[in-house]
């Protein structure tokens, strides 16, 4: 196992959005190296061909992930969909190699909760137990050593470090939170269905999954490892947007007197990656686009607390926080290569 | 005062959106006939000059506020800013007109409450008290005789549609109701100011007035005029879209037992501009874009009920909104010119 | 053949976005009556489940093509992919229906030119010598008396409406006519495929076969069949937005002293569809949305011409227009059920 | 005057988006130190109050323009309207700094025709005779010893990389050339127009100034200065986008025997910042989206030539080239601070 820089970085499933956005961070990172890229789907096509934003940025063609898997690195990056990785991190993991996974498969610790929303078994429980959720604002001592991180989705992100503060501070009243949530079409990925066609989304809002979203209960399992929670109800929509997030979440304090705005100061004061507005003002989602930000904002009034978090699904949702995770695996600063402020307007 | 058809209808304050919306709806409206429209910014010029869509639909110009009141009509509607119409209303009705005011002059009935949040001292207290909140679905009655009618706001119509069902049954628990508000942003009208210029709504998603809005007193006092409430948190949020608003309520219910998709349908049932989706259905805003109806969705889980309320902001949430209200006023069919399908995609 | 009012209509190939607009517009059209659906994929399934929109507007399901082909009615609009309607069209019209033909089957008189830019023999030689193509402005009278009537396609009413002035006038140089077209993203179906996909279109243009759209082809039949053309090139482009088309068009004119803007007023005058701008006022595509207008602006410079003209590509370029073809089949007046005003903004 | 890194930079009307640009791409620049920043409007308030994007990059409220213009710093960027900048730099070049120049004020080298299309008199002759045009793909070694360079437009940008391998080849017939050219929203500025509200523009496509924009005869400026050129024009269209520029540029060549394709590939082969695509490919806006790419394809058929080239307006088209301007002057690596890739999807 090689692990001085740069750190070569293999990318299984690399063909949807959460991989292109893996190689776009990845490129002007001055210690990793991505030197393999798997897609069943568009093995043999050069990288450019199927993500022309990558322009001569790589000398690479997608391969099968057979061959991906024969490959030697230091790290693999599963930007597959759920169910694929559980299958063969074993095995990557024994060749010495870690591994960031961007799927679901390691995130809920406990598999019956997995199998009742993933609908099959899980495969993999030994490395289950031993996965890290990939949250550095939560478990970055945990991260360093890790082997294998489950990288957290993107609702389950936007919403954590919403009530983070809050439930770790043991302030919230017995009555249920709302995550009301709303996402840009990138977060369905670039799978073919009616429902992510132009012509279905734009200019047009709506909820899904109002009976319940898998991230419901990783949003609980993650929160639930730090105490108690009261019952939590979930509701994702989208917007007519191509990235972001933006997290409205409603919660009852157990006591009015909390300073709400001072405890979020206080919790992420020194967080590289999380902003805590000053009163009155409210993140959009354009001004972390592209970047690793959370944004936070929170309203109180008497025993409510309204909290409004915002980040990039597809960055720190999903790949640039990939790769902050993967900084601290490999000792790196935990910026390198996510300095670059957000594209706005 | 003539009352025979076509009735003459009259726009004060025509230059925004609600006052296009209007005249789109009038045009070819059997029964009623535009012969003035007042705007002081746009005195002189040709209503399609202003408004390119209109085409050859009216050989009218603007005239000024002035002008206007000393015209002939039978019904005026007023599309102007808050705090206009309360100045002029009376010498409207009392030279025989009927007014519809699509502003927030008398929609709250307490004028206390109107002044807190509208910050100037009402000067018709008068008309206040008899002013009629245009809501058909719960007014319809009062409406066929109304002189003045308050048209109410997008969100509060929305919004109220989806509790209106759950607080005549008396089925909300005393826990606070949160009204999740999603608007499209034509609802923040034709004025400048840089938060409504496209390259900083495009492609972003953000909350505003997290603090208190206007339409949270609104829905409270209409729906409080019907039973007792529990307390509401209103928040409001932009959407990069032309048109539509879409409001995710949560409540809680006094009792689990209560079949609410069974209490929707019933409640609305001969409403014929309200269509309660089949369970697991959930609208979009597209999906009524141009028409005047509400689509509404109900998810139950235990206590907690989640209501999906979608309405097109400048047509059930504004305009068409109006000019149904005239329909009943004048006695006409109620969905005379307003029966167009929605313009989807 | 019953062929007093209401007319029964049918509509073939129904669950893409033309057959949608069909019977969003057919819905409320006093008097035409849909009586059967067809569409192979989503057979059995109630229109309203398929299209939202359409609410309780109709109490109809899909049926199979078969189906419908067994069925009686006085007319059929094909909606279908091109290479259908030509397999079909005899039968239905010796059951003594009429047919427009949104498709592209009957659009190209040369069977030759329709073959290699459609990839596949016609089968039906007799059916298209025989076809009328359906621009009212050109071929008014002939529709009167169709059987089979050839809806134009979107760039080309566009197009042909934006030169079909100065071909008649014979005032058109020898040099190359460019038409540089763009359309919104309804234009290219329903159909799946990822650049279709609201991630692949949304804040983005771009251009695609350049190097040769179907529709030049016709568009120089058909202005081909009233005089000899200049050479022309087209190049079609994709704008993030659902409906329209901005054609504009450059062309060289033979002496420049005619006066264009004279020669499109005077040609267009009583058309109820096309409206000639004043000068220096220019049309946007949304002052024609969801209505059967063209809007037209020209601007001229020594010999050159600068024509822009703007529809709907799913109203006046598909489906409004052939309500409006129907509409002159039948001896209905012309603008029946196509009198709404653009929904703008 | 300091003149070591790193270079001390200013930036007069830094509170357009042009300004924005700037400040996000000189904050992770490593040899750039943005240390005073000048608005009118806005002077007093923090940067990061005006933009929320720039999070906590910069310690740095606005000054006015005249604290600005006594402050030390080795260049200074003017992103204000024309008509400013010349009425100042004389004094600011006479202080020691350099300046590059984002407005009109020293593009076009004919005073004459400078009055002509922007309505005032020109009041820095001397300035004018010797500004550098800051086209690094045409005049790289004479903006090494610039003192003053004139930052191109957008507009120009794409469409002289687009045109200028042929002028050069003085391969153009002297038919006309046609450049259709479409931008995203952004390209209007942040002043308050009705024209630029998302109301306005969202979901529609227009053309503008169909009668002549300034860019004309700034593309003609900078070509002219090349070769003899045919007659052009150019019309500009409005996308509802964001950011992104593409021009469709349309010539007629003296022989059809020229290799297109081979001319353009050889002539931009060691340009950093143009990629040629493989024929049959076409660049999307998205592709270029935040970078300093200039992307360009060329479709050849007999003696016509289509060139495809597209840009971000506030990027190559305006702050990133300026950047890469003085990258040049300053002697450091020209793509220093500009090597991240397109933020896409």
């Amino acid at each position: 196992m090689q692990n001085n820089p740069p750190h070569r970085i293999a990318i299984m499933g690399g063909s949807g959005y959460t991989g292109c956005e893996l190689l776009r961070v990845c490129a002007t990172h001055p210690e990793l190296k991505v030197t393999g890229v798997a897609s069943r789907a568009e093995a043999d096509r050069p990288l450019s061909e199927v993500f022309p934003s990558l322009g001569g940025a790589y000398d690479l063609s997608f391969v099968t992930p057979d061959a991906l898997l024969q490959q030697d690195y230091d790290l693999l990056f599963y930007a597959t969909p759920h169910a694929v990785a559980m299958h063969t991190a074993a095995a990557v993991l024994e060749r010495g190699a870690r591994v960031v996974d961007l799927s679901a498969d390691f995130r809920i610790s406990d598999a019956e909760v997995w199998r009742t929303w993933y609908g099959v078994e899980h495969v993999a429980l030994g490395l289950l137990a031993q996965a890290v959720y990939g949250l550095p604002e939560l478990n970055r001592e945990a991260i360093v050593d890790a082997s294998l991180v489950a990288n957290p989705g993107c609702y389950p992100t936007a919403s954590t470090l919403a009530l983070l503060p809050l439930v770790e501070a043991g302030a919230l009243a017995p009555s249920r939170v709302i995550i009301d949530a709303k996402s840009g079409v990138t977060g369905a990925g670039r799978g073919l269905n009616v429902g992510n066609l132009f012509a279905q989304c734009a200019d047009s809002f709506r909820a899904y999954k109002v009976d319940g979203h898998r991230h419901q209960p990783e949003i609980e399992s993650v929160l639930g490892s730090v105490a108690t929670l009261p019952p939590i109800k979930f509701v994702p929509h989208l917007v007519p947007m191509l990235r972001g997030i933006h997290a409205t979440v409603y919660a009852e304090l157990d006591s009015p007197d909390l300073d709400v705005q001072a405890l979020f100061e206080a919790r992420y004061q020194s967080e590289p990656f999380v902003e805590v507005l000053p009163p009155g003002q409210y993140p959009a989602t354009a001004d972390v686009r592209g970047s690793n930000l959370c944004r936070i904002a929170v309203h109180q009034e008497g025993s409510l607390v309204v909290v409004l978090s915002v980040i990039d699904n597809l960055a720190k949702g999903a790949s640039t926080q990939a790769v902050q995770n993967c900084n601290i695996m490999f000792g790196l600063p935990e910026d390198m290569g996510l300095a670059a402020l957000p594209v706005a307007p």
